[in-house]
């Protein structure tokens, strides 16, 4: 029966500093979101298999994990089609339902589905597991949260500024000490395709351009080439690499450039707004960069993109988002603007762990361990446990006479902060010792004064 | 593309105040395990099937959902197995993973797999979802949270005091009124078989007379006749269904009742303990019952035995728990004792739903919402917003200048508690007029005066 244990690779297990770590992040971005007016909703771990395939692309499609048929429905099983290699074919003669692959379609399901019990502009916050059969690979899980806010139903840009304003302030409360916002807008990036001449090639366009900082100028160059988009217009693209100065300077210079393209000057508008407003409004520590380079998500955005990176450390982005416009029509509901972000709650874990940036309470364990010496010790230890845990304190009782050596590994282990020491001395005096673990100063104290210290710290 | 949006059956959505309404319950479980020395740990949803598969007896085995393997592996189907209807046996080879039943299994395996990072007694709590593919009913879901607080590596009775206190502590704390902590011992159930003379067949009987609420004693008797207990030891079990008084008067009969069987006596000399603690401890508002006939999840606990219900409600148990002696050793760690407890969130949920115990508090709004007049006044109130989002206030804008009724039916909607009316007037004063949702007075006052206002709430 013995079985050596483990779990499926790209998933984890938290030990209690990494869940204390976790719920850390969580917590900072939760009363960001609703201070901003975001509330919570929460959608079940499975969808149907049908409200999720089809949104994501082929390779979208592949990475959704799938859930077997219980019981006498595993008949259904389609041989033929595992016979002719379709394998799509049979998994869904097997799997009506799915894991959830984010939050962002179970979302607009949601909003489709309640839409007589919500009121328009809903602005929901959600932070949820979502799985994807991704090859596990350092980083990259099978397993991980996503921590989105959205508004839908409203096409005003006071949203875009808040939710500048929601990465500025959710980072900097995690004390994150250097980080940029990079924006951008959809059609900014089709007004350059206009002015190019190139509308029809606007995605091969933007897919390069966004490679910009990987790759370089000459390796973007040789992309639009293999694309076949004409000389021309690349001698059009090639000055937007070079772009450089202010958030104003770059507008001012790209004012000129999409002089001819309406939509391109209902992009530039748009970011300024934003830009002017967020300047008004003042940020508290992120830098805002306005990248004419930014396309993530090219098909997904329809107006504002955004970027956040962590400076001065080796990570991809960790935020996003942007605003689309037809999310819900993709189960019947047309015409409802949308705008969401997303923080990567593992990459920002990751960033503050190499930055040393969580506070050290998050580690720590129960104020105060009782050490064991019997047990007419351990009826008192209990007595006066009793009276802490009333007045909110957390402690805990060493549950056997064990050696004193013993025991205060063990409240090194468990990082109490003082330990109780009880003897018949103690009894007497209705008192106890108390020991800092960290100076190993011990003073006696009464169980009046002992609470009032520790509910002080 | 269209299609009606729907989720599986047995699982749920949650809006904005039922998240609220279940994070309160979660919270204030928390708030106590972490209290009491309790750390949190997170495993992944899905384990391997191998460590899940038959620890939960067959019919368990058939309620676990499968993940189906991802692409090639999916060739590996055993089509023989299915022909052969050999239905496990055919889901065994297309689904290594599968989602977590319980937290109990996990956290064994947890504990095997970590027991170089932990110290023991090591105390953990857990609060996570599980997924049974049970045949959707009332009130029974697919996918639910577990709330379960376990200590392994000490067979100490402190912690069934403490266990308890925390159910005490918990359900006071959530406003319960009026509900009752049953407890037994796996021993004392062990000495009535002994002294019936029927220690072979103690599942048996225990499983007849766990039945005692439900079938009557007539209905037990019937049982235990139709299992093939001898007339004679249903003689000598039948006492114990009249015995009433309290828990000290059951106990002194329980006593000479058991005085033959060593493992008897053993039982009362815990449950005495245990009772006796808590009685100097002093509950807060729980009553507490020692249960001769309460027995559930026999085969798995081997001391104390929880049970907590609800008076007054028409409700099954809403908490459970007990000693087990040999979870881990199920992936090769013996000689660990446990001993657990678990929080039935729904059932709580529903027990507070009908009696109305959830503070109002938990399903209001943002704290005020601004209504917009034009783009002049929304510039207004973009700045007066950050201020109060500054001083940690939660607030909104409504995004447009729509009609006045329709922002006000918004903020009544949303439960906002004031609206902020800006135009020329307070612009030019640097003032807004704060309206009262719910007596709807109005009053001027400056931003100063506004934050205060609002904070001291």
């Amino acid at each position: 029966m013995a079985q050596k244990p483990s779990i499926p690779k790209g998933t984890r297990d938290f030990l209690p500093f990494e869940v204390a770590q976790r719920t850390y992040i969580f917590d900072t971005i939760k009363e960001v979101y609703k201070k901003f007016g975001f509330a919570p909703i929460e959608t079940p771990s499975f969808e149907l298999s049908s409200t999720l395939l089809g949104k994501y692309g082929e390779e979208g499609d592949r990475l959704i994990f799938r859930i077997l048929n219980s019981g006498e429905k595993m008949k259904k099983a389609d041989v033929q089609a595992l016979e002719a290699d379709n394998l799509a074919r049979f998994a869904n003669s097997l799997a009506e339902k799915a894991l959830r692959y984010d939050l962002t379609v179970p979302f607009a399901r949601f909003v489709v589905q309640h839409q007589n019990e919500l009121s328009f502009p809903f602005k929901r916050y959600q932070i949820q597991p979502v799985w994807r059969a991704d090859r596990p690979q350092h980083g990259r899980y099978q397993e991980f949260f996503q921590c989105d806010a959205d508004v839908v139903g409203s096409d005003s840009l006071i949203y875009e500024v808040d939710f500048v304003l929601m990465f500025d302030e959710v980072l900097t409360n995690l004390g994150l000490p250097d980080f940029s916002i990079k924006i951008n807008n959809r059609k900014i990036l089709s007004g350059i395709a206009e002015v190019c001449g190139e509308t029809e090639k606007i995605v091969a366009i933007t897919v390069a351009i966004d490679k910009l900082d990987k790759i370089g100028t000459d390796g973007v160059v040789k992309e639009l080439e293999e694309k076949n988009i004409s000389a021309e217009a690349i001698e059009k693209i090639k000055p937007l690499f070079a772009m450089q100065g202010s958030n104003e300077e770059i507008l001012q210079q790209m004012k000129t450039y999409l002089a001819s393209s309406t939509i391109g000057q209902e992009g530039i508008a748009e970011l300024e707004f934003v830009l002017d407003q967020v300047a008004k409004l003042a940020l508290k520590r992120a830098k805002i960069e306005f990248d004419v380079t930014l396309a993530r998500g090219l098909n997904y955005y329809t107006g504002a993109i955004f970027e956040v990176k962590a400076n001065g450390v080796q990570m991809g982005s960790i935020c996003g988002g942007g605003r689309y416009d037809d999310l819900t029509g993709l189960f019947g509901m047309k015409g409802m603007s949308g705008v969401g972000i997303s923080f990567g709650a593992d990459r920002i874990y990751d960033v503050m762990n190499e930055l040393n940036l969580f506070p050290e309470s998050l580690t720590k364990g129960v104020k105060l361990l009782f050490i064991n010496f019997g047990e007419k010790e351990q009826a008192f230890c209990m007595y006066v446990a009793r009276q802490l845990r009333n007045e909110g304190i957390a402690c805990d009782i060493y549950p056997s006479a064990a050696k004193l050596q013993k025991q205060m590994k063990y409240a090194n282990d468990i990082r109490a902060t003082y330990t109780a020491l009880v003897g018949e001395t103690e009894i007497a005096e209705n008192k106890i010792t108390l020991k800092d673990m960290d100076s190993g100063e011990q003073t006696r104290c009464t169980i009046e004064e002992l609470i009032l210290k520790l509910k002080e710290e």
